[in-house]
């Protein structure tokens, strides 16, 4: 086996946000999940759509969050996720190519647009996202370089590409190829609601096709059923090579075999906006691994990445990561 | 090795506190160690206790208030430690006999009276201790009955008696019948200032002759010179049998071998003293395991009773921890 030439390859929805802030009020009456993902259809999107007002838009999705933080802290990231030829499929592409991360997904010139999802940001700094899947309901097998997915050290899947039927199969092809290469497989769990609505695929992937997952404490819980977390920590021992499990404020627990580590959370000055903190971890933990630093290391890598992630608005950072890990572990 | 009689002995300083509130401008003007327990001489004892006003007297002691929390959860508790023959001597022993404590060791006649302890209450419940050790620097081997050590599942003792020089050897005999019994030996840190006074006693004391470890999260970052709390719990993992590492509000993390469960705090209403909570945690910890529960579920039980004991004033309950159990645990 041949060194690896790229660090992760994300494999996600394409997706653009559309950030507005709300108050609780416009969550209750329009029947919100609050703090959930929610999967709209291109009406209803549209219909959010024209009722915000001085919305920012930027490039969004779970996985594609994740490879732009690697890039920033100066990994070697890939994306692969669908957007649809138009001018929000370009903002994505613009935004993801500016950050250094390879994209080469083809993009669709028919069938749906490309997707957004609306996050509205409460005062409390929660995001409760309504998503339109768009362009990735078409992310297939097909989309899936099997040289680039033996090329990479980790592939890391989104909890959401179980969403758009055909994306699973992508999925499923792109775990395949990279163990036959050797390589390492990691997936996030999403969103408590997406563990619910795939929880027999998800733990059966959690037993036998992931090496490196990540959750946070509430999708671990639903994903086995459990009432404290600490069983779902000893039920995840049993399971995946390497477990990260993020708790908010009480920062992350990170498992593998016999190593049990826990990870304070870094200090906050202010909270304005949860959106991407999850994503931010995994791309500081993951990049900690691939640069070859211990697990606890990469743990507090992700967890500094996820405090600066939720200290401004929107899934993405201006700091440079790589800057910020420097300045904090020297 | 036939069944123990007792469940726990402890042994520790026999002490009466008297309870003060006050607020942060006395402890700065008294130069206190705020957050410390500070050991004072008799005319230093004096001199504080008459300047306060409104006090509450109690029995307290490390040790000894976590026996009368055993007693309080339905266990079988003995206590040694040395008081004198004089009124604070008599409230000591009728206090822990009320509550179900066997406690048989001899008065001093001569020597310096019953140690006290002014617990002083700041308005964030933190408690700043000034201890007189007074008859306690009596206690020696002599105290020590081998049988009851023999016959007891646990021997607990605390750090804070390494302070008074003869007790040091009571605490080494007690360890040593035990281990020769068959049976198990606790410690408990008590104190950061006691473990940078007593370091390396401390790390010798862990490592080959103390089976269950308690300390709080300062203590055992003190213990092995850590910077992080991780660190700690590396550390000491391939020391004790069992840690029960406790966090305030964090919660507990408790260790043995491959076992690691993460214990989250219990919800309190309303913070009032912390005087106690480590004693309390011990307490249904060791009564966990002593009755029979797993390492996690023990280790819950010791939360439930710290919570209980910081919502009020005094390092004991006027509430049953058994009643307590029995209604959170079912």
């Amino acid at each position: 086996m041949s060194d690896p030439r790229i660090d992760v390859i994300g494999i996600g929805n394409a997706i653009v946000d559309i950030l507005v802030h709300a108050d609780d009020d416009l969550l209750v009456s329009e029947g919100m999940t609050k703090g959930a993902m929610t999967l709209i259809d291109a009406d209803e999107a549209k219909r959010l759509y024209e009722k915000t007002d001085g919305a920012i838009e930027c490039s969004g999705g779970s996985a594609a969050n994740t490879i732009a933080g690697l890039a920033s802290l100066g990994g070697s990231g890939v994306f692969v996720g669908k957007v649809h030829n138009d001018r929000m499929g370009e903002v994505f592409r613009n935004d993801i190519h500016a950050i250094g991360v390879s994209y080469d997904t083809l993009p669709t010139v028919s069938g749906p647009p490309t997707a957004t999802s609306m996050v509205l940001v409460t005062p409390d700094a929660k995001r409760t996202m309504q998503t339109f899947l768009g362009a990735c309901v078409d992310l297939g097998p097909e989309d899936i370089d099997l040289e680039q997915i033996a090329d990479a050290e980790i592939t890391y899947l989104e909890g959401y590409l179980w969403d758009p039927p055909a994306a699973k199969e992508a999925f499923l092809k792109a775990a395949d190829a990279a163990h036959q290469a050797g390589r390492k497989v990691s997936l996030s769990l999403s969103d408590p609601f997406c563990v619910d609505r795939h929880r027999e695929d998800f733990l059966d992937l959690a037993e036998h096709h992931v090496d490196i997952l990540f959750a946070n404490e509430e999708e671990i819980m639903t994903l086995y059923q459990v009432e404290n977390f600490n069983d779902a920590l000893q039920a995840v021992r049993s399971h995946c090579e390497v477990a990260a499990l993020t708790r908010s404020e009480k920062g992350s627990v990170v498992v593998s075999g016999d190593e049990v580590h826990i990870v304070d959370a870094e200090v906050v000055d202010t909270l304005v906006d949860t959106t991407g903190a999850g994503d931010a971890y995994a791309a500081g933990l993951l990049f900690g691994l691939t640069s070859g630093r211990d697990l606890f290391t990469s743990a507090r890598i992700g967890g500094i990445c996820a405090a600066e992630c939720i200290s401004h608005l929107g899934a993405r950072s201006n700091v440079s990561f790589k800057a910020l890990i420097e300045e904090k572990l020297g």
